[in-house]
């Protein structure tokens, strides 16, 4: 083998760090904060805190690899973690802050953290169990204060950085040793934890990078509604600073569409990504409130599918170009990305619209396939509909403290529990979760694509698509729907769905609801649903 | 050591390969050959034609790390020898054809290339020196047929792939391994090799996709004007198909103004990247034909400083934005690349025209610094200038079969030979080659900001300023013009340089010739220059 002769240069967060001090320190942050609603900073002087609170943390007499668990809302604090906790060699561990107590408990102690950066509305949280997490050296509150508490280490991050110094030298790092740390919340068993490299992170970072996917430069300003605590928010706090990017944090308000609208408005954000419930929030105070989004240029969205109500408002009243996106925790998180809107600007409007409903092709570094349950291969032929697998370096290849993964086939594919079929020219059509597909008559509905369908209906809010059990046909779908206003009749929802699938798909039975029930990352928790419909008889 | 648990996947030119056969199978390849002026490939087809030409290369019983060299202007088969020869474990050695017969002969025995691909128009190149050259077991000929000469042991590139199958098995490689080889041609001694790994050609290919640098997405057509048969054509042949983009290759034809407008208007070529010297024939053949580059959005400038009379006219008669380069062989060859359009939108004209004339921004993975002659490090302040060192994934760790290298320092830093101020933000300004700067009465002159200063003069074509010897000031600068049309007084040129630089840098001297001479790479050679007014006595 005859090797090239090329610098050996890690792939480290520390050299994204490296980068963006020297080329771009200039760039900022805005974050909303509990102490600070309007809080601003270069990334020259939020590494310069990193730095600190690195000596900080190396005062608690840490070994490599520890993990360092924060439970924060994606604000600047977060974002000088990230950095601190990994260019130092121990390993971040973010957590969703809307786990149950008991899920907490057990990440933490599975993890064995041994300190917790916390925000103050988060601290009650943290309360409930603290007796129960005995690995914990250091509780660190974000903020100039701590908050009354029972608690009885508790200590200010701005005390705890106090007295440290911005001179810190971040050792060398294998760029395959561990970066960080989220645990799934699956819906059954206990979460599994993805431990993520500093090479999975900067390769995922670069591909992330390329123009047709986040597609941000040094004249953008992102706002990731997407949660820092969960799917590393799509690799923005990585991103960013790599191009120059300047973020924009909205710290708790993730829920509020007058928060975000002002963000965007008075930041210039020309890129905001997060879940479709998010999108839907923002639009209703807009419409309501006669405010146009004027320098938003693009939005992403994945975590569900994005209803085309949702892409066609943003269209039509801002001007922004809804992209979808699809991955998992599992895939640091990016799989696939649609396509920017200068490649459809030539095509019809149906046309476009029918290509932004696909979840996209590929990022460079991820590669898919379908499957047939012998594993054997099915067409890209948009017909075909399989397991949906992949493979690539920011791809876990198996789950922290587990022997064993299910979800890893002997070539090192994972499965990643969607259901797929994929066009020609490579987009992702995601039809169903594995298990929440409904087997009708020996064949396959695809419960997303009802939803879908039926929340194209000006009258609904939300949807959800269930199977229940049916004596002829083993299953059938039953449709659950959240009202806009005045709930609309089922037969009218039955009527709005004929042409639009097809019609043995069409549910007989349709049920209204106040709310749908939704899980810690939130999505609809069709577990849940399956329950409270269990003894529903299919008509 | 705690290692991330994720999948081990090699950084390979055979996974964007793979990648673009999956999702951008459909993107095309435009050249110019000899045998077709007019020739169109997808992708797809391009890689099956690739697996043929991998598949009859074997049959010549190579070994992997074997050298196979390509004597091949820009087109569709030296894009399909690119990926066949590395994805299959061998080095593609790109030879660059406007080297001296002697320095070819040297490169192909110093590689022990045992195959040439080579295009029609460069084979009295090869049968000048094909005697000396016992190492190649096989010269292949771009095209359907043999043209008449009198090496023995040619073959036609499309009966050498003719009976071969679209079948290969691309060989699992190591991420390290060597996958292309590209001599530079210093001034003095042999050509030294740089010996590129797929790790490095896939890094930096990520890196310059990123918007600010490439920027090239699916909706794009890229015309690559700068060689493949040198520094990669700036990475295009790899993130092209990476990232979707369509290519448009010029063959033969890459000094010629008019076939250029007419690739750019008949393809829809969004960004073109080129020498200087090219966009001024293309710019001057527009102007006398009344013909304006409509679809082209930006062009990439490097391998030398940018008029600003190139820049300034792209952009007042054909809306195009120029953003200039720089880098290296020794580099893949991307350092720094200047910002796009957006960011100096708000910028008055003048302001942006002082940020468009520097060399722009490290890209990710590339770190540089300035020293002083002790190897101390240099401030950012734009004033400082000093040598200028760099170190990253893709800068080499040394040369070819070379067991020193004197531009490496003991820190493993490369020396680039030029020298630079760097703004505070980052901007890259080169002042000179190391080899070129002009000491006079103690002090540093920059002959080119005085080349660049002469150069915005109407009635100036190209210039190039070198030092003489000097009884009092040790070396004084003598100033070399290539005038436009009528030549102007050098008294004129002084007024005008009067200003634009320090008082004593400008020349006492200053004469006119028909023109420059120029090196192997499009450069003016200063080599050349001082030879030939060694004897030249300053005033």
């Amino acid at each position: 083998m005859l090797l090239g002769q090329m610098m050996e240069m890690p792939l480290t967060i520390t050299a994204i760090m490296r980068h963006a001090e020297r080329v771009h320190q200039d760039g900022h942050i805005s974050s909303i904060t509990v102490d600070n609603p309007g809080h601003r900073i270069t990334y020259g002087d939020a590494f310069a805190r990193a730095r600190r609170l690195a000596n900080a943390l190396q005062e608690l007499g840490l070994q490599r690899g520890d993990r360092i668990a924060t439970l924060m809302w994606n604000d600047y604090r977060h974002f000088e973690a990230y950095y601190a906790i990994s260019c130092s060699g121990y390993v971040c561990h973010t957590i969703n802050p809307r786990l149950f107590p008991e899920q907490l408990e057990y990440i933490v102690n599975h993890a064995e953290d041994r300190a917790l950066l916390v925000d103050p509305t988060l601290l009650p949280l943290v309360e409930r169990i603290a007796d129960k997490l005995p690995t914990l050296r250091q509780i660190i509150v974000a903020g100039g204060a701590v908050p009354d508490s029972a608690l009885p280490n508790l200590v200010a991050w701005e005390d705890f950085i106090g007295g440290a110094s911005e001179d810190f030298r971040f050792p060398a790092l294998d760029e395959r040793e561990a970066s960080s740390l989220c645990y799934t919340s699956g819906t059954t068993g206990n979460p599994k934890g993805v431990l993520y490299s500093h090479r999975s992170t900067v390769l995922h970072a670069m591909a992330c990078a390329s123009p047709d996917v986040l597609g941000i430069g040094s004249s953008d300003s992102v706002l990731p509604v997407v949660p820092m605590f969960h799917v590393n928010a799509w690799s923005t706090p990585y991103a960013a600073p790599m191009l120059g990017s300047n973020l924009i944090f909205p710290g708790p308000k993730m829920g509020d569409g007058e928060t975000l609208a002002k963000l965007i408005n008075g930041h210039g954000v020309s890129f905001a990504l997060g879940v479709p419930t998010i999108w839907l929030g923002l639009l209703t105070w807009c419409r309501e409130n006669d405010v146009t989004l004027e320098p938003l240029e693009r939005v992403g969205v994945g975590g569900a599918a994005c209803p085309l109500a949702i892409m066609d408002e943003f269209r039509e009243r801002h001007g922004v170009h809804v992209q979808q996106g699809w991955g998992m925790t599992e895939m640091s998180p990016v799989g696939t990305f649609n396509v920017p809107r200068k490649a459809l600007a030539d095509l019809p409007l149906d046309n476009a619209r029918q290509v932004q409903v696909l979840q996209g092709r590929t990022i460079f570094t991820v590669e898919m396939k379908i499957t047939d349950d012998d594993n054997n291969e099915l067409p890209w032929d948009n017909e075909a509909v399989g397991r949906l697998k992949v493979r690539g370096p920011g791809v876990c290849s198996g789950y922290y403290r587990l022997e064993d993964s299910e979800t890893h086939d002997a070539e090192g594919w994972f499965d990643t529990g969607d259901v797929a079929a994929i066009t020609p020219d490579g987009n992702l059509r995601i039809t169903d979760r594995t298990k929440d597909v409904i087997k009708s008559g020996g064949e396959w509905i695809s419960s997303i694509d009802l939803e879908n369908a039926v929340m194209a209906h000006p009258a609904v809010a939300e949807a959800a698509v269930i199977g229940i059990s049916h004596p002829k046909w083993t299953e059938r779908p039953l449709m659950i729907v959240v009202a806009a206003g005045e709930a609309p009749s089922g037969e009218e929802l039955r009527g709005f769905l004929k042409g639009k699938v097809a019609d043995w798909w069409i549910p007989e039975d349709v049920v209204f609801v106040d709310e749908l029930p939704h899980g810690a990352t939130g999505k609809v928790s069709k577990l849940e649903l399956r329950k409270q419909f269990k003894d529903y008889e299919a008509s």
